[in-house]
């Protein structure tokens, strides 16, 4: 089966969803899908009802203050003009039946899409694994993201 | 004969010069090449001239007002300052006699570069076939992007 | 050896970290890796302590006076808020022992990961390449680029 690694590391919604189209399209035609979130596209991952872990350092309450926490909460890259844009892409996302991202990652993993977190911007932001949705699978380094490309017909970076 | 494909999600000035230059480079060396725009990237193949198509709602309006509209009117990524940048780099591309963006989509189709716009953003943006440059030669999905990706040997996102 | 092929476009930190992680990580299991610095990136590659080369034009001035010179001048893509969150993302690295982007810089080259700067956008830039670090092995055309990309295993544009 073709493979496709997608290195998420944009939190932004529009990237976020372009990524899940390409990763669910491919999914649905049989072939082997893995998302890395790492930097801000942990965020996409991270669980809204999930109790918040307790921050110890200061530094990791700022970052927990200014992240969006999870796929409802992400902004637009371009335009979302203090929430308009977004909440006018998402009107237009129901009118067409285009499901949310959040539903978009819950297809993704029924399809067998892997998730897997990067290690070293989790520690950097002070998240922990117990802060994620149920859907991720695991915790990868660097040589497990390369090696898993290496074989890849698919590379992206988003 | 190698083959490209590029998904140009941005509508950004500099990220779009990066994209042709890439595009232009490869089908000047024989090379296979398709570019996919998708989201913002659909803005640049929007034609200027062409008679708006009459939007029936409210979101398709109000997209209509605060996205560039075809080429010429992209913004930069970074240090857009109002357009100062924008009007910094134009003029040093031209000094250099490096080509508008225009020109480069112009080179690119000569060169048999296939432009195909994501047609999923594309409703949700309210955009219609009829209102993109005369470069563009279809509307695309998701499985026929990846269909074109397995056989490349470099796939990018923009 | 498996080879990898990095456009960075980006002048951002956050997504020059994460092309260096990658970078030094292929390079570390014997890879063979490659980073076309162009655009933004091209400031990711300007050496602070190198005297200025006399700008001729308003433009290049210009630009001297709006880009960040050298990895440790860049601003994160987002949050940066007036640097508090590079401060927050720079001691955050340092109390997890990793290095700083210099640092990344230096065992990238030192592991034989080869800097090639795009020649075009250095020209609409109006830089030069003695403005550079020494880490830098030169200039290159689109066509080399797509040579070296052709035959990687793995191509990423960020």
């Amino acid at each position: 089966m073709p493979k496709v690694t997608i290195v998420m590391f944009s939190g932004d919604l529009d990237k976020a969803l372009s990524a899940f189209v390409i990763a669910t399209g491919a999914a649905a035609m049989g072939w082997d899908v893995t998302i890395v979130f790492t930097f801000w596209g942990i965020n996409i991952v991270r669980d809204e009802k999930k109790k918040a872990i307790r921050r110890k350092d200061f530094t990791s309450k700022m970052f927990e203050l200014i992240m969006p926490k999870g796929a409802n909460k992400l902004r637009l890259s371009k335009m979302n003009m203090l929430g308009l844009g977004k909440a006018m892409m998402k009107k237009r996302m129901a009118a067409k039946n285009v499901q949310s991202l959040r539903q978009f990652i819950k297809d993704a993993k029924e399809l067998g899409v892997k998730f897997l977190v990067c290690g070293l911007p989790m520690e950097i932001m002070g998240l922990q694994k117990e802060e994620f949705i149920d859907e991720v699978d695991g915790i990868c380094t660097v040589s497990e993201y390369l090696r898993e490309a290496k074989g890849a017909e698919l590379n992206l970076f988003i």
